[in-house]
């Protein structure tokens, strides 16, 4: 099955807004197996959509359109997608019931012309939009498949997720299970060289990388008969993977490193608390993303002064004079001041050059020190960063998070002090 | 003049990553008052390309393309598009002196497969990449302007505003002129109410409404025969903005609200600290985003536990048991506490809750107090914000960034407590 996508929205084509909806799309289609060839941005334009429309319809098996759902006059993607396969729009009350549930869940009153959300193309079935008010649907015409899924980026994503994948997995005869593996400390090339035999050769189960920020997923899917079938086939490929990167995989349960930590942690019963300087309150900001942060997260201290470091954190005078603001002993001294005076069980201590300038002292940009404490033993990692000082402060942070999983699992880290 | 974008790569397909180039090159287009009708994201596969190459040539003046430049065997943008309209490539010994000085200044060994990035198309213009490797180029054909672009973001996004957008204005007998203005605390539809009459008549200049997370942006654009004159024509309309706007424009200059009150505390020779609770150090991990922010920022505390806002911050435990965690005598000390610990001029405050869970309190999540002080007065904003976890924890510290820059600039903050 091969599919396209289509994104409607003039915002998109004036470079006002990313276009998350594309990829959020792309990426469930291709979980369930299905290619995405193709995916185009149009604007609000009747006739130029038609055309985009037609065309594709030549040549995918499924067509999904992103946008221009809502109760707007400049949203006429259901009337000009349901017209280019020769369909009209007919009205369907449970939507507009639907729809006045939603007002009256927000405590919003609900103006006239948002009925004419409740029109829809004609045969189509309803996907119920529970996140926002414009349903979307699918109907088929002219053996083509067409999936109209809302545009705000949450509506889209959470329609992708509990309407189109469970419409799409009850329409095949194949179900479709993956793992995901998330490996920290090995480049994405140097990943691939490992597994170059395994990825080339494996047609089902697939093995596809992904590089992220600081980091590489694996994605491993089988399609089988059943969820039982894919998951047995599976196994000696997760086996070979699990064997060539061992403890370099950080998680195969959640999503982030920092998710990883939070849950080590919450299983533990253990707290964490950080002295930032280069990372400046991010490693602090990262974990505090997560719900349920409060349970194992005791706070933080962005030190970023000499004398900030001294009075909230004890670090010495005379240490930071003889060592210098960025070295493994003020490293040292940050986590184990941190964790003190907010009584965690773990303290970590991050100072370093994130750039672009550097601090006068001669030392490289990019040069960072991570430390990590249980309040005995004290690790440290020297870090030589490249880049950007986003990317230099992010990856020190990664390290951070990395660190903290192996000391929870008993891993080693580094060499302890 | 209209154009199209053409983004090759296969990852783009698998919503492997977000097409950031595409809006990036759509922005750029429409500040040169260039129209983008339609962008496609395509994948590595010569066939499909040359379609979709084939098919824009026939609609558009202008093709950007971007992506597939690169040394390796998947790389096959440049090929493709320049057989698309009958074009070979051909060695330009230029660029591999270009390419062997990036790798020099790189440290890094340049391998065989560089030098294939010196082959372009025949006869056209090379943009230099002073940021990667591969270099782009534009070139002509069939009366069609292509230009092509590397892929990752950041060359991508530095080859447009020092390659593409001067190579576009000194080909136009037009210069083109903007004007941004950032505005907080209205919403995007009310700046368009409050505009309405402006933003419908007005053709040169235009001005048009950009909705950024948690704020709004104009942009007002004049072409004309050269700036003098762009300038000119665009001073009625900026004061009219400027009339309804008010105090509601933070900056006509920077880019951010934090990148406001950088230079603002820059110029004022002033410097702040931040105490966070339901932020979590996302208000220090913003400041410290920004290059040279140590010149003004103190430092923070994440006191993420009313325990620490007691040994850190010295919020006393009675006024925390009187008047609860989440309340503005709590953000008042909290900002008092920080201001006096780190020495700063002034301090910030912040707690609430962020959810989306309650604290068990009773208080309804989305309840923000944002404190500022100078030292003498304090001020203090209750906030009810609506939406995820991280919208309320951006909003919050947006309100922070807009008191701190109304206080700098003698502006009302809120009544003084």
């Amino acid at each position: 099955m091969n599919a396209e996508i289509i994104c409607i929205g003039t915002e998109l084509l004036l470079g006002n807004i990313v276009n998350t909806d594309a990829t959020d799309v792309a990426q469930a289609l291709s979980e369930l197996g299905i290619s995405v060839y193709r995916y185009t941005a149009v604007g609000d334009n009747p006739e130029r959509l038609t055309e985009v429309v037609r065309s594709a319809a030549k040549r995918a098996d499924l067509l999904v359109t992103t946008g221009g759902l809502g109760p707007t006059l400049d949203d006429l993607s259901k009337q000009t997608v349901a017209a280019a396969f020769g369909k009209k729009l007919v009205f369907h009350p449970e939507c507009e019931a639907e729809i006045e549930a939603y007002f009256a869940r927000m405590n919003r009153p609900m103006t006239p012309n948002n009925r004419l959300q409740a029109m829809l193309p004609e045969g189509c079935t309803v996907l119920q939009n529970a996140w926002g008010t414009a349903p979307g649907c699918v109907f088929e015409a002219e053996g083509t498949m067409v999936i109209m899924l809302p545009g705000p980026p949450r509506e889209c994503k959470a329609m992708l997720r509990h309407r189109v994948v469970p419409y799409l997995k009850s329409r095949s005869r194949q179900t479709i299970h993956s793992h995901y593996l998330h490996i920290f400390g090995m480049g994405e090339s140097a990943v691939e060289d490992r597994l170059h035999d395994l990825m080339e050769t494996s047609e089902n189960p697939t093995v596809a990388p992904y590089a992220k920020e600081g980091e590489v997923m694996l994605r491993v899917t089988a399609a089988a008969e059943n969820e039982a079938e894919a998951e047995r086939m599976m196994v000696p490929v997760l086996e070979q993977i699990r064997g060539v990167l061992g403890e370099l995989i950080y998680t195969e349960t959640y999503e982030t490193l920092e998710q990883t930590c939070l849950e080590l942690l919450k299983q533990a019963g253990r707290t964490v608390a950080a002295a930032e300087s280069c990372t400046g309150g991010y490693i602090a900001k990262r974990l505090t993303d997560l719900p349920g942060s409060s349970a194992v997260f005791r706070g933080g201290v962005v030190s970023y002064t000499a004398e900030a470091k001294q009075s909230l954190l004890g670090v010495p005078a005379a240490l930071i004079a003889e060592r210098g603001v960025v070295s493994a002993q003020v490293a040292e001294a940050m986590a184990r001041g941190v964790r003190e005076r907010l009584g965690s069980d773990y303290g970590i201590g991050v100072t370093g050059l994130a750039g672009p300038d550097g601090d006068g002292s001669g030392l490289p940009v990019g040069l960072v020190y991570v430390a990590l404490t249980d309040g005995t033993d004290c690790w440290v990692r020297e870090l030589h960063l490249s880049g950007e000082r986003e990317r230099v402060r992010y990856t020190a942070g990664h390290h951070a998070f990395d660190m903290l999983r192996r000391c929870l699992t008993g891993l080693p880290i580094v060499p302890a002090r």
